[in-house]
């Protein structure tokens, strides 16, 4: 990374989120970093265990709340003055869609209203975590963030497409209009350690039905394709963004893209699995390909991703063999 | 309109908004119909004056709150059950997008979440109002309701679009998840008597630059085209769609479409004005065109618009007219 580092020991860290997949690998760095970290999540995605190797570390506060809800300011924790607050709660899978619905959708719009006049109370930077979903089903190959996405408002995904869309506009308008230091990110696909192995995404799904020996369950006809990001590069990334001065939004994931039967094929040679690829009924508005654009990653953060995909889905299954 | 009558003597409706310009249009209507009524609106950009008429109709009541925050439950008129309620509130002219972002953002998204659940534990039907706005600068022309749009998630005008967007996604959610009954209308130019004077969209202040023989400022080339609908043939169409049992989203609208040049010109003629017509610089994102496909709405509802752009903007200059 070429952007010298602002945020770490002194400085005080919110995320929220914090013991969700992303949100809890964040948590690790910043305190590695020598930064106070208080993640507040409601657990409804986000795991307790995901941040049980942090309780000893006196940095470190994980606050139980709903981050749609005023946050509760007689805790000390969230009584002071943030440095920056980093808003990475969602439930993210396409299975939280249809389950978790409202929560997406307030998630996305009330509790990113309330951080944000919270983020220009304190003079805190604020980073929003945004997604390639906000691309939709992109038209344009691969995507910049100049592509203003291909985004159904009334599909299944849009609970979570539009929730997103929208915490991007109100941060700009923050920005815009009430001074507010934000950087926006936008996610594609990533994976790794800490990924819920029933939330319906592919790698933990292949990786679980890999490890049984049961069919590996591929949607359609497996030839769509997804850039695919270890989670270490994701925070690198998201690191540098929070170091810089730049609003974005800013892209990040790796540019291997692979196609979903590849990446089945990969894990069941991988995890030395006697599975059958089998093929199944794919959702609807499930885009065809994705792969982000990083030449302002590259350009203005210095970002390159360095895992294999080789790389990261074996220290990926080695989570999970764990786990069993 | 083949859509038999619904809603009306007996019924309880709430209008957010109900002090704007489309919310006490329908407003009046409803009380045509005998429904008692109750306007919900804090008058940030509607007017009380919309409304006076209406202070000896015992079937009316206005409430003056924000419907961003719960709403009082200790007034007898937001206590008993409605039979819908209409959410036509928000700022909706691009002037207002760089002075209220804020604003749209919050009706856009935490008041139609708290009024779909409002609309949930009533059992009433939720009526939504959307925008063109939702097709951002579009790349089918005319827009059919299947068309996803093209909006720029983080342009100035995101603030209104998204918020939008967002609010379908979330009454589409209520529908599918909560058994919300629902309807979504894509409101397309509309003009009438009651719009602001000043509100910065183009007919009044057409309208006033003419009657006061000043400049006619049209931005860009004025070659960009937008369809006009008389705010008569627009409320004729929300009724007819909250008395179905469409979902929608359904266009509303007509497919007369103009240029600005013309619609300055026409506006001259009409008043009798001395105005020359002069070109200004154009807004970012502005949609080059924009007409609705109305094939749905005429399906379904047997939507079709009536009145003349000659005689829309007669009465509406007679409105304005009669305010100098």
């Amino acid at each position: 990374m070429t952007v010298a580092q602002r945020y770490g020991e002194g400085h005080r860290i919110m995320v929220t989120g914090g013991a969700g997949f992303v949100g809890s690998h964040l948590v690790d760095a910043l305190l590695a970093r020598g930064a106070t970290v208080v993640a507040v999540d409601n657990f409804i995605t986000g795991a307790k265990d995901n941040v049980a190797h942090l309780a000893d570390q006196p940095r470190f506060t994980l606050v139980e709340a709903d981050v749609c809800e005023p946050l509760p300011r007689d805790l000390d924790a969230l009584r002071d003055r943030f440095d920056a607050i980093m808003h990475f709660a969602s439930p993210a899978s396409p299975t939280d869609f249809g389950l978790l619905p409202v929560e997406i959708l307030r998630v996305g719009s009330v509790a990113t209203l309330n951080l944000l006049e919270r983020a220009v109370a304190d003079g805190a930077r604020f980073l929003m975590a945004s997604t390639s979903e906000a691309y939709g089903d992109p038209r344009v190959h691969p995507q910049p963030e100049t592509y203003w996405g291909n985004v159904n408002p009334i599909g299944l995904r849009s609970v979570y497409d539009e929730s997103k869309r929208f915490s991007e506009a109100a941060t700009m308008a923050y920005h815009r209009y009430r001074d507010a230091d934000v950087g926006i990110v936008r996610i594609f696909n990533t994976y790794g350690s800490r990924m819920r192995a029933d939330d319906g995404r592919a790698i933990p799904t292949f990786i679980r039905q890999a490890m049984r020996g049961e069919p590996i369950t591929v949607h359609g006809t497996g030839a769509q394709t997804r850039s695919i990001c270890y989670v270490s590069d994701l925070v690198d990334g998201i690191l540098a963004l929070l170091d810089s001065y730049e609003v974005g939004p800013v892209n990040c994931g790796t540019e291997h893209e692979l196609t979903m039967r590849e990446l089945a094929e990969t894990i069941v040679r991988l995890t030395g699995s006697t599975s059958q690829v089998v093929y199944t009924e794919r959702g609807a508005d499930d885009p065809e390909m994705r792969r982000p654009d990083l030449t302002r990653a590259r350009t203005l953060l210095g970002y390159e991703p360095a895992v294999s995909v080789e790389d990261g889905l074996r220290r990926t299954i080695a989570y999970f063999a764990s786990r069993v």
